[in-house]
């Protein structure tokens, strides 16, 4: 077995969500080990949460760069960074790392603005560093298979890419930390829904279909009085090629949990996804009986088979999702630790992904804001 | 028991698809009897067809308006018609009986045109003679059901709908009669998609909401090379009083066969029916555990008790659906013989319904044909 | 059109159940005319049940036998009779018409006791009519398609054999019509479950799988105080060929309506049914992904399509399955009327199906009653 | 954080399935650290499987006995050890950890024999450490949520219990390490179907349901020719205190990949949870609409909240119930370190639970023997 790669984190402290799920992620697969953390900006907060979670007193820090300094510097020190924070701090936090040549994963969307977004592919090009940014479901086997067999041709020609994800738990107001910064454009960016939820959907249409979207007509809503943000975003999608369809995000929808559902339809057939019940995928091949294929089941390929754990019947989850999102990039660290190449199968979000979200996000806040009129993509 | 109402039928002869739904949802109940015919525009054709369902030869006619004027003369001619011909000959069909005081019971959308429906409008409006449009989806159980709770208030306040309406049997160019005179706009009108289906989806929304349209965006398609109206349509819905919503018709999307699903989230709760599988109803009040109320079960109300046949767990389906129509229709009839108002909660789509659902794909035409500019709805 | 088959009714009078249901069954498909009845052994109630149903009044009896009598008659006497009498009175009443040349469809299960089945069953074959049974799940579309393919060798050798039929509206005492003679031995028979919906359950099973069942173990339970007859049964199963089995049986299982559910494995792959969803059956083949195939969809076959009458996607539901028992009926009666045999693919339940259900109900009641001891069927 | 607790295994070789889940399951909520292992009885795959692992060498052990004795010398010892081998081995393994007084996580079922489980019971009760059973699948957190209602009395009293297990994997003639020793009574134990996943059905009803089986009739079957153990068993159940049941378990019936399945029905509700979908509960309380309570949604109490990590919508899957009962392990673990007994709610499967669970198998083995007679538990 070759040494665990040694990685730190950034954000992810005590209250927080998503920096819990990062580290259970890169645990599954044994495969990184949390050796450092900037893990609040509040420094009594850092230090109690590097406590908690076993971090050495040395390698808690209260401030990111100072972490990316020292560990630069260090013999062991950490050889990759997980970026939890809210989202207008991502670019300066990854950009610390990744000039000194540590390989970061961040959350998304990338960034909180255009800007840091393309200021944050720069860097990272200039860096020999990698960028992983965890759009989680990409992670899914099931998402994968989807992938596989539309490269495969066994939908024919793409026509129709339905993409939804709803959600209900800020249909009033809220008044948490994970609800707080997200209605912040200050901290979440100008998009609500549609930045923290609608660009999962889109990158999940993006990397599914391998489409790329050509224009898009937004309509948004801020429902909850007060909110500044959009809680519900109505999205027409034109995919180059000729393809069309819809994307809906919402987080005022009663009764669902975090629905984000794919449906593709083309000329041979379609498919559909619910990220809720991950372990299956719906084929419906055009003048044949629907087909529910299951993860690791038959009909289930070797995209599919490549992240799975267990056999079929034995249910993965959003966190071996995710965790397959750490192993990807495990194998693209790993493989860089030699001078080589990644294995070609390894598939992961990458910084230009995340580009492409920031640039997705922004053009739905500036049709929204002209009556969804068309914008092109870049 | 009262006498059957003596039923007329235009269209319906024997290649056609909905003329033998019409005939079964008038049996069900047993309120009516079909004693008259102009089954099909070709003589022969009427003929046979007629003879095959038993219609007396000095009442099968060859001609609607030779019917009109003879059935309106005899002593026990028919009291009403069902008019199920392509869309095209509805209005001059229905504009005989109308005037002759016979009722009518027409199959959707009203109209192929727009000046038709207006017209139409005018000649009932004129007449003493009952018009009820056969937007069949509103006769399930739980669409009332659904309807009842909103009415309720147990959505609160509306703040989305999505409503869909995808089938996949036109994805490749389908020759037959069914498939010919919906993709003829002389016949079918201006909307594939969008007024064969679309107008149902947009019909159920209307009536289950209680909301009315203010404006649209529509985007539309023709994917099969050749055809004449779109068979694909997404468009974006502002409801007046500040919901949003979407509505996907589309009849190029494999693996769906009739997946009509409506979807309302409002302050309080949502509520999700799909008429594939029309016993059920999702109610997912805000804060508290989903709900599946079947049809007849615990929490189904009034509205939809009314109009079921047996107990839950024994299934109904479109046909029940459909007779519910009928079944309303007759109530109406019966009440008017007696010159009476029909009882309150009888509920049926009007022909107001009907040119509703005209400027609905009017409004979808004119607004793909300007590259989805916002129509507003008149 | 031939004539309608003029049709007679026993029982079913103003507050029953199943009588309406074979009232709008036997219209639904428009070959039957119901012209007799006696509806009720209460006379004023037989009266005013006729009188409500449009029944002349010469035609309005008081009493079943008088009914045979004088319908045999007449010469536009009735042809058929619908039997739907609480269960004691099936063999008596059918006799009464079976002797006099009239057809026969009368509610399962065939008789409230062994003794009178066998003479049923011999009173039918010294009869030149026809008795048919309305074990009305063999009239849906998807159990004869389960059935066409089992008979075309897609499962294999059948191994397992798992079906289950449980309610939840005798879960407390219940007192009105309907559980009070189901609950009365006299009545229901000495089955209570068992006879009034595990009859159906191991009809189905029988039907859809051609199997002979070899001997049972059945564990019965009246779990309501003061129940005289089953709630609850369960029953080992062995068929002859070496198939094993479990049925089930249940009218005290909380969130079920009315659960009819069929599962069935082979060497090759495996069936399942569910009569609450009743247009689909999943197919499970050993090795390829789970198949759904829906009613008149891709994968259904010759068998259901004979029984279909509307489009995949249109559901049709328990009406239409029952409708079809009549339909098969009347194939049958019309070929009689002309001295031929009913086409080959016309099928029905059939007094011998009667039969081996009672022996069924018999059996798991003397199995029951010496401790789940095993009991060969006859 | 204190320090993670040392871990050893027994079995998991390369090649096996469970060890690398238990591993998995161990690592998720950090709070094992593996550092020794006797991965295999052959010393090359031992050492191949050690060394793939991370372990040190001089902590990789040919032999389970001789990993015993030095670690519970070591300072550094582990503290606790899996034992994942096949069945007949967990006797003797466990013996000698117990002896030396480190803890025991072993995988079910417990013993091959009856008596070696009435052997190990002695064992652990005079040992001072503790003995974990890894029926995981009580670490579902809605398996929880169940068996916490139904000790607050939502379900009232309990009637009817059904359980089944079907898989499909062994369906032919299977030749791999996995079917190879499951099929091999020496290795197994006289339970084929029943004691590899029978066992985890009938734990699962007992430790939901809190009730205890009174007695049992089994009938099971070796459909596969050659087969040396059952891989379909059919058994009815009687509880004590009068609830009753069915247990069926398969591997024979295609289309059922790992589907374990619980339904519960009292006097005053149902529930229903599958272990394929384990982040859903149907509750159906007599009554009133059915309820699906999602995990950590509405409705979802503190005993599932207590073992589930991630939101609602965001599915756990069955590593993440396995690592519960990993975590469970570690709680009383850690509380042993400090003296203490742990805190009320911890809840795992113990050494009398899989004293049980072999008592159940050799209870179905004798009385499918006698043609199912019935046979009183201990």
């Amino acid at each position: 077995m070759v040494d665990r790669i040694r990685l730190g984190m950034v954000g992810g402290g005590n209250d927080a969500f998503i920096g819990g799920v990062h580290r259970i992620a890169a645990r599954i697969d044994d495969r990184f080990e949390l050796v450092a953390g900037a893990l609040s900006s509040t420094p009594e907060k850092a230090q109690a949460s590097g406590a908690a979670l076993g971090l050495a007193p040395d390698r808690t820090y209260d401030d990111y760069k100072q972490m990316a300094i020292r560990e630069a510097r260090l013999k062991n020190g950490i050889e990759a960074v997980s970026i939890v924070t809210p989202n207008h701090v991502h670019y300066a936090a990854a950009r610390e790392f990744l000039k000194r040549g540590i390989h970061v994963i961040c959350d998304k969307p990338l960034t909180s603005t255009l800007p840091d977004a393309r200021k944050l592919v720069k860097a990272a090009e200039a860096s020999d560093a990698l960028f992983v940014l965890t759009h989680n479901y990409t992670g899914y086997p099931m998402a994968r298979q989807a992938r596989e067999m539309i490269a495969a041709g066994d939908l024919g020609d793409i026509r129709v890419v339905q993409v939804e994800y709803p959600q209900d738990w800020m249909s009033e107001e809220v008044q948490n930390k994970q609800a707080e910064w997200r209605t912040d454009p200050e901290r979440s960016g100008a998009g609500g829904s549609i930045g923290d939820i609608g660009v999962h959907a889109y990158n999940l249409a993006c990397f599914v279909t391998g489409l790329e979207l050509d224009s898009l007509s937004a309509d948004m809503q801020s429902f909850v009085s007060g909110r500044r943000v959009d809680d519900n975003a109505h999205v027409l999608l034109r995919w180059k090629g000729g393809a069309r369809g819809m994307l809906w995000s919402s987080q005022v929808s009663p009764g669902n949990e975090n629905a984000l559902k794919l449906r593709i339809y083309g000329t041979k057939g379609g498919l559909e996804f619910a990220q809720e019940d991950p372990n299956y995928l719906w084929f419906t091949p055009l003048g044949e009986p629907k087909r529910l294929i299951t993860r690791g089941g038959a009909g289930s390929g070797a995209a599919a088979g490549r992240v799975s754990r267990i056999p079929p019947g034995h249910p993965e989850g959003y966190l071996e999702g995710f965790a397959t999102i750490y192993n990807e990039a495990a194998e693209a660290i790993l493989a860089k630790r030699e001078g080589k190449s990644p294995p070609e199968d390894v598939v992961f979000p990458t910084v230009q992904d995340g580009l492409k979200g920031v640039e997705f996000i922004d053009a739905c806040v500036r049709s929204s804001g002209r009556n969804a009129a068309w914008v092109d993509l870049p």
